[in-house]
């Protein structure tokens, strides 16, 4: 395409609310253009772009054995009422009646609309297992739109559907699935661990998380530096052997702790370090007290002492609650002298304290040289605090990292939820009827563009991984006022057109400075620049990422960028 | 894929509410299941024909140099306050408000998106012209969805806006546009007519539909048998010549014509043809009473009267103003003794009767032996009259004849309609801010796939183009009890896809009588079946239309499918 032709708005400045790179370059290298707070046209790069990956979904989707379809965005609120997320989705659903006041969704996603079409249209188990995926346009009235597509209200989602008779089917799908999605963000070029994610609020069993490692990432992944262990911070049990002491145990001591409320206060009072101390916290499990103890420097997971009691509700006492039931508020509470009325409860930490201090239950006192077993019980020792980084990798190999991750995919066996909802059943094997079990599995798409671009850029604008790149070439004509150099850039044009080169031409009556600007912001991988060598049938090749550059007959051309682009 | 694996639910009955063939065919044979009334699934074999002719959609522009973008549905109310549309669009324009009460619009047409992208990111005449184009859903709140796919609420759309510095530079585009739109029809196998529509009610210049030849359209098409001119019927000029009469000029003479009403019963009762008698209807244009005469067989175009006048509306006036005007009502109006503040005009073939009767503007009476010129004056002659089948083409070539047709395309020459209440300008050549001249350019990329099965169907369901076939091959194992057929009909499978063939192979454990029906219904062109002589090495070859079948040797087959299929 001649560059003097196409649109591609490039600016020299960009809105204040573009905070992060993805957000920043693809506004301002003319990709996407804002219509609304998290709507967005696509430019024709940017679209080029999104056809790209839209194309790299779409196969491995299908070499997985999904099946495409496409279904509506205006949903019958009858669908969502009858799953119960008429009532759930709240403000994010959006929402509209039609001309006869009948009231519908936009398609946030399809789980009610594809249970209720695999309801109406099989009933044997011989069509099972069965995958159907769209590549669709969501609607999504986020309360905070931002980061360009990082969040949006409009977007673009891959999202599948998996249908079985029994979670063993759906184990070998979901396994084909979550290979499928590898295979679709390596394409993409990009760092990004498979997450073990929580499954509890969906009411589903085993669930990951694609996450593109990127610092404007707004979840935290817990990652092995030597294997492929990777898990969402809260989901990753804590493995660590913890050293016993061999000093002698000394005589429990209460000591006054005026004004010191927190755990630093307390142990600089007390001229220790956080790790020497207990920490102790009042939670309301279900109605029930339960006293949590962590060592000092450690934090409660309060995912894990949910799943402790497979409990409902989890959530901190009040002090006044706290007060009625050991006689001391928050800075002073601890595992002596308990009564029996509350739990205590500890992390595997606790046990190897030696001639640790902890709160007295009694306000303004603590007790020193407290050891456990000799001066206290615990009902349960635990898994009970957040990993840290350091802590040793789950897997037993290396130790874990923290990264900051974008959730561009989420695969989940959602089990027999929507079915059981939507009467969705089919005619077992044994001739019975029986619900399906699911699975779900979501990509970002345009979502995953901003990951790559988060990724994929400098100071100067974007590269692309070369499954993305919008054109394999791009040709810039440094001076469309000499016939010289115009003549050999277009028959250069000309040539790598004809030899299937998808070409972005530069053939604008602009400054070189205007033309280099725009070509390193756009990020095409492979840079043709016909000027002063012209005439002796040179042009200079840059590569947009490393820098590398060297002049190259225009008879070599061909041949060079194929090498390069094989 | 496996048949076994693939969600194709044909079905034995159709749900009543389809009436034509399309509708009932995708039902049937499992293309496509409706959600809500207008709005429905695409399941595999659908969304796979639909991506067939997207991408034929999107090469011919490519081709033509239009440049794909994306524009959100999501649109805000404020566009449409200043197009004007937010009230005139009424009801079909689906509307929402988002979290914060914010309105939107569900994008039915992207004009106005469109103008205000280009406003803000173009401002010189270098850019010109330039032309963009997505494939994208639209919304339309129908008031009478039907049909299936020829008129939904939710529905895949080609648009195509083109910006222009002056009409030259759009008649340039609109050609080649127009052009790509005859290429993509044609590609799809179509029987279709580029029509001249009328471009009044849009304030713009010319238009073409594309419409599809079709019992089932909604439109009449008045098309040249032997040209390729057609246009929409009260489109087309008459060009007729009438022959002069060369009896001799009897004498007027004015009867009584008791009862006789209309034009039929005057004509009995006078015993004469209806081409023999004058037909007088009073309209009222503009405030202004005209009487139009027309020979008595032809029907008054009304389009015509208007364009003649150039006039605001126009409609029929009451039979009191009739009555008031020239003392006589409907029955028997006619063109002597009308009164100056009445103008005549009468359309050209009413110049060449002969001895003729009309109404005598008094109730209850005609004149027979009627002359014009000799009788009475005419302020006008012109072409008044519908164009009907028989009169010669208007393009001299041919004569014409009625057919339905469904439209699938529209382009049109906007002008600067949008331009203007958006505020969209640009600099010209001069260095002068002046407006865009406009073309917009439509295909209804679903209603086109139900356009095809209404033309490529017989009583035993679809076949389909070449272009838009969703598998080379339907491979059919007789008997799937029947070891040494199924390994033959594996080995096939195997073997075509091996050499690239996109192969539907019916695995299923059915009946050979429902395997062959659905064969039929599905309407995959080559059909292999693997039968009986499968032992000796053997296939049957069926060709899905011709009905022509043939045994081939399994080692022959894939050179006889290329040839086939090339």
């Amino acid at each position: 395409m001649r560059q003097s032709n196409m649109l591609i708005p490039t600016l020299r400045e960009v809105p204040k609310e573009a905070e992060i790179a993805s957000h920043q370059l693809l506004l301002k290298a003319g990709y996407i253009r804002k219509l609304a707070s998290g709507v967005y046209n696509f430019l024709p790069l940017g679209k080029k772009v999104l056809r790209n990956l839209e194309n790299i979904v779409r196969e491995e989707m299908d070499r997985a054995g999904a099946q495409e379809i496409q279904m509506p965005s205006l949903q019958p609120a009858e669908l969502w009422e009858t799953s119960g997320r008429w009532d759930t989705m709240g403000l994010e659903l959006m929402r509209l009646n039609d001309r006869h006041e009948r009231p519908f969704a936009l398609g946030a996603t399809h789980e009610e609309v594809v249970t209720s079409l695999i309801r109406d249209e099989i009933n044997s188990y011989k069509k099972l297992p069965l995958t159907v995926y769209q590549i669709q346009t969501k609607y999504r009235d986020e309360k905070r739109p931002r980061f360009g597509l990082l969040r949006g209200r409009e977007f673009l989602m891959k999202d599948a559907y998996s249908f079985h008779e029994d979670f063993e089917s759906l184990d070998e799908t979901y396994n084909q699935l979550f290979n499928a999605y590898k295979r679709v963000f390596e394409r993409c070029g990009l760092n990004f661990r498979a997450v073990i994610a929580d499954s509890g609020a969906m009411g589903g069993k085993d669930t990951h998380e694609f996450m593109v490692l990127s610092d404007v990432g707004e979840d935290t992944i817990a990652y092995s530096d030597t294997s492929d262990y990777a898990a969402n911070v809260e989901m990753a049990p804590v493995v660590t052997q913890y050293e016993q002491s061999n000093e002698e145990a000394k005589p429990l001591e209460k000591v006054e702790t005026p004004n010191a409320k927190t755990m630093q206060e307390v142990a600089d009072y007390l001229g220790h370090s956080l790790a020497e101390g207990m920490k102790a916290i009042m939670f309301k499990v279900d109605e029930r007290l339960v006293l949590v103890v962590t060592r000092g420097d450690h934090e409660v997971n309060d995912v894990k002492v949910k799943n402790l009691f497979d409990a409902g509700i989890v959530e901190l006492a009040t002090e006044q609650e706290t007060i009625d039931a050991v006689g001391a508020g928050f800075g002073s509470l601890g595992p002596i002298n308990v009564p029996e009325s509350v739990e205590v409860i500890a992390d595997h930490a606790v046990k190897s304290l030696h001639n640790a201090t902890c709160g007295a239950n009694e306000n303004g006192y603590h007790f020193k040289n407290v050891n456990p077993d000799r001066d206290f019980e615990i009902n349960q020792y635990a898994d009970l605090r957040f990993i840290e980084e350091g802590d040793p990798s789950p897997d037993g190999q290396g130790t874990i990292q923290f990264a900051k991750g974008i959730e561009v995919g989420h695969v989940f066996k959602l089990g027999s939820l929507y079915a059981d909802k939507l009467g969705a059943s089919f005619l077992n094997q044994q001739g019975r009827s029986q619900n399906y079990v699911m699975g779900c599995y979501g990509i970002g798409v345009t979502r995953t563009l901003a990951a790559v671009v988060e990724q994929y850029h400098d100071d100067n604008g974007m590269f692309w991984p070369d499954s993305l790149v919008p054109f394999d070439v791009h040709i810039i004509n440094l001076n469309a006022k000499k016939e010289e150099q115009v003549e050999v850039a277009e028959q250069v044009y000309e040539q790598l057109q004809s030899k299937g080169f998808d070409v972005l031409y530069d053939d604008r009556q602009e400054r070189a400075g205007v033309k280099f600007n725009d070509s390193d912001l756009i990020g095409v991988t492979h840079r043709v620049t016909v000027g002063k060598r012209a005439g002796e049938g040179y042009v200079e090749y840059k590569h947009r990422k490393t820098g590398e550059q060297q002049d190259i007959h225009i008879d070599e051309l061909v041949d060079f960028l194929k090498t390069l682009h094989s």
